[in-house]
């Protein structure tokens, strides 16, 4: 039986619309914006509502929703709280429909609206997710947010460990150079993966800002069971 | 005194023009283009006029140029040879111009004319080349050419080495998540090179056409103390 195929693209740059129609998408972007998704759905938040801009933002806020939203770290001033997963406790979500919009995360789920699945992914799901995967029968891109369209290492170890249980099931090949390297990342990474992710820029930055507490958090996989997944445009648990 | 900075591209669509003004931009397409561009300068050849297209290429050709020029690893029917290093004898290229246009390699020299210098590096003339850019000042942005603007393993290890060197100073710092991606690679590349980059796709597909009797001539060190650099759009020797 052919295999599937498996490509990982290590910054919204590189993706490349049309060749990866029909494909499973998972986008990741773990500091913090997929992290903070996953952990929203674990808290029982009922949809989440992707935005781009910032003035999309304001004008959801504007018409009563509850609003998500920072710009490289920051909250915006508008908004009800910002991008940890931290803030999106079970008190203020269960049940409610939230407005999220990020410095990079948010903007790539619109790249890649011709996949047949776009989901969400981070440590905290990955076994969930990568069981989800297994069951369907398109080939699957790991989309990297990086930071600003340059790639970064927090995504990519995170891409690694992806590809590492896809091809362990025996039903994935890749002939592609970014997931061979994103595999051997993971391989450094994996034994002591706070001490690696250290050396990130992102958490650097994060660190300057004070937002560097939700990283260990982070990097915890298996924390939920939830699949987020786009549908018609908003965030939905699958199993909905 | 403050350290030089050190960054690393992954493809040429992740360059950043305006960011990168006034760096030292190395360019990076070890399989085979940059070896090759070594390998000529080794050889005597005195000038290089690299040209983005094939319609360019055809045009120095008809005007009596000596043409070098392949499309995915195919020798353009009229082209003199290809992209091969073994092509650019001495007996052909001595003392001699040579028009060079390739898939990846030549059109990236373009993308970074708003550099200070632009310099052809490979494993061929990393020592050479490192000792060059050490007695510099300005910023280094190591330029790897990709596959089609994808990311490759073998540019990527390449730069690793060349960041290796470099940092090694202790003139230079890097916040680059690229850059310690890259050295990461090379650590693991390093002690077998030519095994770790029997599982990079391009090696695949220069086997296929049955081009990849100069890979392991492409990763030897130090062949050469040649720098090739850009001077009013062609590569010449630095020393000329």
């Amino acid at each position: 039986m052919k295999k599937r195929s498996l490509e990982t693209c290590f910054s919204p740059a590189l993706y490349e619309t049309e060749r990866h129609k029909g494909s499973i998408v998972v986008i990741i972007d773990i500091l913090r914006a997929t992290s903070a998704i996953c952990s929203a759905f674990a808290n029982g938040v009922r949809t989440i509502i992707p935005v781009e801009t910032v003035a999309e933002a304001r004008d959801y806020k504007n018409k009563g929703y509850l609003v998500a939203a920072e710009r490289d770290g920051i909250v915006l001033d508008f908004a009800d709280f910002g991008n940890s997963p931290f803030n999106f406790t079970r008190d203020k979500i269960e049940g409610k429909t939230v407005v999220y919009s990020t410095t990079n995360g948010t903007g790539i789920i619109k790249l890649a609206v011709s996949a047949d699945f776009v989901v969400i992914g981070s440590f905290l799901n990955i076994s969930a997710l990568s069981a989800w995967i297994l069951k369907k029968e398109q080939d699957v891109v790991l989309f990297c947010a990086g930071w600003k369209n340059r790639f970064n290492l927090e995504d990519s170890v995170c891409a690694g460990a992806y590809a590492e249980k896809l091809l362990d099931s025996g039903k994935f090949d890749t002939i592609c150079d970014s997931t061979k390297a994103a595999l051997d990342l993971w391989g450094l990474a994996s034994s002591d993966l706070n001490h690696y992710i250290d050396k990130a820029a992102h958490r650097s930055r994060l660190k300057a800002n004070g937002l560097d507490d939700c990283i260990e958090f982070c990097l915890t996989p298996d924390y939920t069971d939830k699949i987020p997944v786009i549908k018609n445009g908003v965030l939905v648990d699958n199993i909905l």
